[in-house]
């Protein structure tokens, strides 16, 4: 059908956020808490990976975990079930949690004597990537089932990620995804990114995760 | 671990777009193009649906497609490649197709010559559902490795839509999805919402949405 047409819409509604963001940072790290934004499309697999995880790390790390969601409870509730501190934050609409927001769940959540915090963002590629919440380090997952264009398609996402987790593997054969060009992709966003393939229902794949875990608490 | 709490964070950052949507609306109806928003998670197989839809549909249909995403241009390049006349417009780090991005879109494909156009809005379940572009109907893709929990936990977009495909049914032994569960709570958000079980892939159950499809541009 011959070459394609291109449109840019310009249109910016994002506001800067970035000096709370460095506030809640410095305020996490003096108290000795290490924060994980974890991020992912909706469905990929965040609650699953997080309990495993919690799971998988050692006891005596005292561990706490923000859910944020849209309107809803369902998460907040099965972290809760697998006996992990947790609470609910309602962003009322909002697509991502922003630095702001991220402040007032800390102040409510008194994670002062916690050593690792993981915050469930909500369930979105794009708007999480554009706003930093002060987290110590960014993970996203991205499901086997959701295809290996992902990073093409949010890049943004994919730059701003410490560590990329590519969930779901045991689905492997029912999918279409072509593991180095995920890699690859991955990669031309962010060289540095760590990416660990994972299947967070069986735990396979998490030595590797919960090492590189365990050096970036131990490093912070 | 006893009672969730739940902390509310209030923000308003996003502007009523439905005058603009209406005129766009009442422009395609005058043209007598319909025109539908396909929304989804990213991954939910949006684009191999619409490719399989438009095979499927009667030939002497005029049929144009929209693709909106970030940054890239692989899905145009797909549609393309379908055979089908197609426009990539980019919402560079916008997260959803707003009511006056659609009408630059619409202005600049030259639309009226059209019986159907097709949105495929950027992947994102949160965003889309908030923002009236003036589509004659809204359609989301749920995919079943998503889970049957996803209009719990993003009621709006399926308050907003139309019509329902439950997608990827051919990986339904993989994955815990409980059809009546998803049902019944796409029905709690939108008593009103059609929902059918599909396969884009293969094709299976797509008799029933087309006939509904063919239904609506008859109706409009």
């Amino acid at each position: 059908m011959g070459e394609i047409r291109v449109i840019d819409v310009n249109q910016g509604i994002f506001e800067k956020n970035d000096q709370v963001a460095a506030v809640n940072r410095q305020k996490l790290r003096e108290q000795g808490t290490f924060m994980v934004n974890l991020m992912a499309s909706p469905g990929a697999g965040k609650t699953t990976t997080l309990i495993k995880t919690i799971e998988l790390l050692p006891d005596d790390l005292r561990i706490g975990v923000m859910e944020a969601d849209i309107d809803a409870t369902i998460d907040a509730e099965k972290i809760d079930a697998a006996g992990v501190r947790s609470i609910q934050v309602h962003t009322n609409g909002n697509c991502a949690m922003d630095a702001e927001m991220t402040a007032q769940a800390l102040a409510e959540f008194e994670t002062k004597d916690l050593d690792l915090l993981f915050m469930e963002n909500v369930g979105n590629l794009v708007c999480p990537a554009e706003t930093d919440t002060g987290a110590s380090k960014n993970v996203v997952i991205l499901s086997i089932p959701e295809g290996d264009d992902k990073p093409l398609k949010y890049p943004l996402m994919f730059q701003v990620c410490h560590c990329v987790l590519i969930n779901k593997i045991d689905t492997r054969e029912y999918f279409d995804f072509d593991d180095e060009a995920a890699v690859e992709r991955i990669k031309f966003c962010n060289p540095e990114a760590e990416v660990f393939f994972v299947c967070a229902k069986t735990g396979e794949g998490f030595d590797a995760w919960i090492s590189w875990l365990k050096e970036q608490i131990a490093a912070q």
